[in-house]
This record gives C-alpha cells, structure tokens and sequence, in this order.
C-alpha cells in the first residue's frame, strides 16, 4: 500500500472497539516514529507516555471533555514537551550524540554555544512553544505511523493540558503535556465519522504553485 | 518498504544535486500528504508554496542564512500558517465540507459557534501559534511522504520569516511563514552529514510505559 493510501484511509476515530488491543510490536513501531522524528537542531524535546493502563486511562476521560475514545482506545499516547531549554538538556543530548558517532569530545561544542546564546535567553514560554512544534513532527510521524499499520488514532488536543500534567507528575520532569493520541481499532458500527468522506480545502486554495 | 525503513533512511539534506529535479507527479504527493493530514477541527489553518522557479529559490538563500540547500534542491516548500482565525475561514471551510457530504446547511452550525466563541475572544498571536502547529503535522506528514518516495528533504526552521512573508507577499492573504522544506535529491559525495548515523535519546529517556 502507498502511504497516501494509507493518508487516505485514516481518520479521527471516535468509537474505538475497546476489546480490541494493539499489539505491542505495533505500538513500539509507532513510539518508535515519534523517536526517530526530525527536531530542530536535533534537540528532540519532547517525551511520551505510552498508557494501557485502564484506570489511569478512566482518569483522563473527565479531563478531556468527557471524551470516551480516551478510555476505550487500546493505548493512549501523551506528547509531552520540555518546559524549557537548559544547558544541561543540550549539553545531554550532544554528548550523547558525540559518543555514539565516536567524535572528539569537542566536535560540536561551537555548534552547543550558538544553541545556548541563542535558548537561554529567550523567555521559557517562547521555548516551550518552539519545543512544542517539534513535539507536533513526531505527532505527525506517529500518525503516519499508525495509518501505514491499519492502526487507527485520533489526534486530540481537546484536554486540560494541567491536569494531565499533575496527572502524569509531569512538572517535575520539566515537561508540559501538548497533544494525546489514542490508539487503537475503530468500533465500525458505533463511529459517526467513518462513513462520512473526508473533506479539504479545495487544493487551489491550498496550494500555490510559483514555477 | 515498511515506512519506518523509510523514517531511518531520511537524513536533513546539507547538499542537494541540483540537476536532479524531482518528477511533478512526486512533488504532487508529497504536497498531497500535507494537504491530507489531520488539524485540528478540520480547520486546516495553512497554504503550501512550491516553488520551483531558481530566481525566486535564489533570493530566498539570503534570507535563510546563506544556506544553499534552498537554491539547489528541486523544489523548496514553504509552509504557511493563518495569521488569525477569523469567522468568515470557519465558516468558508464548514460551508464546504457540508456541500461536499451534502448535509443540511446548519448541520455543523453549532459546532462553528463553538469555534468562533473560542477563536474569536483570543489574541491573534494565540490563535496564529495554534494554526501553526497544525501546520506542523502536516510537515511531518509531507517529510514522511517524500521519505517514502525516497525523495531527500531538509526541515528548515532557520529562516528569516518575516522576509520570506515579504516576498511571497504572505501578509496581504493573512498568512505566516513557518517551516521551509527543500526537497531533491543528496549530492551523496559532498554531504558530510548522509554518512553519519542518526542519533536520538537513548529510548529508556524518552519513553515511559504505564501498564
């Protein structure tokens, strides 16, 4: 199957088939696209939680609007960006990057000095959002993911990102929750959307062709 | 190809052939991907550009620090975001999506006085950075895409925005620039980045597991 097929296929599920689970090798692919994501100056800030557990995902539903794909989904994906840049979360990343391609310690210290000059004074809510848009790649990646699999999702952002945050203790690791993204296998009988077609833009409005 | 092969053989081009153009009908999907992904309420707050012209490519380098990847990919894309939502953009894609499923006219009107009471009572730069991560899935969806074509692409973020809204005479349709993606192919003995592995956070870093 081409990917766009895949694209085409997909949709927000709203009625997920909770008896039915995702296999773990399949959630690990799909974890695994969110990883391997492109982010700017390959800074990756951004976590997941990857959640089966029914309470924990019962406590969600009332702090996303009630919606109930949220707990019958058979995993539920969080998309949690840092807080913030810091010295240190550079400083981790980089030399993590110089042991594994085997470089001198140094190989990119000019390269982690500009990123400082130019992170650590910016206010941290300006961080967040940049940290934030990075977060929404590898969201996409995710999806993509998915589709390619015959694995179904619904983007969210419809949540109480604090309460999530407390939920998941996520302050405490200088993260803040961005996007959820239950996974699982549509209830086709009980889905109001599946039947309907899915609708864009009409693609003259969309894109500009300047040749 | 699983597409996840496809994730790990993409790379950030630094150095595009430029005598090898990729084929309309590529370039075509790839600009479809981004125009399937998913945003939230349906709303598809962005525009595409592709530009394939070299003048206009060329004046772009300058303004996205010298990099020359932008005068010598194929195609360079540019990805921009609604500078506001505002009611008459809910409503024209809404009168739209009811035409094309050939619904009642007010079949979604209480859902876009929903939108409007949210969207409309907030900043513009609120409102601006929200369509903007949406227009981030659908750079992840386009660069996922392009790597399942096995077309090379570089997710450019450094760019002097404001400048490239001037020259595509973005603001006068209530658009902002945020990402540039470059598409082509790798000038595979000039790039010094196509040899390196790809390194992310250990996983055990990036991951948590809540079963």
């Amino acid at each position: 199957m081409e990917l766009l097929d895949a694209f085409k296929w997909r949709y927000a599920t709203k009625k997920y088939d909770p008896s039915k689970k995702v296999d773990q090798i399949l959630v690990d692919k799909i974890v695994k696209a969110a990883w391997i994501a492109p982010t700017s100056s390959g800074l990756q800030p951004f976590e997941v939680f990857v959640i089966s557990n029914q309470d924990l995902k019962n406590k969600i539903v009332p702090i996303s609007h009630g919606q109930e794909i949220v707990a019958d989904c058979s995993h539920l994906l969080v998309f949690a960006a840092w807080d913030n840049y810091t010295a240190e979360r550079i400083d981790h990343i980089y030399s993590h990057i110089t042991k594994e391609r085997e470089q001198p310690a140094d190989r990119y210290q000019a390269y982690t000095d500009r990123l400082k000059s130019m992170y650590l004074n910016r206010p941290a809510s300006e961080n967040f959002a940049h940290a934030a848009r990075q977060a929404y790649i590898a969201f996409g990646f995710a999806i993509a993911e998915a589709a390619s699999l015959n694995v179904d999702t619904t983007p969210m952002e419809g949540f109480i990102t604090e309460e999530v945050d407390k939920l998941l203790n996520l302050s405490e690791k200088g993260l803040k929750s961005v996007t959820l993204l239950p996974i699982g296998y549509r209830d086709e009988a009980n889905d109001w959307l599946v039947s309907m077609n899915k609708v864009r833009h009409p693609e003259e409005g969309f894109v500009t062709t300047l040749n």
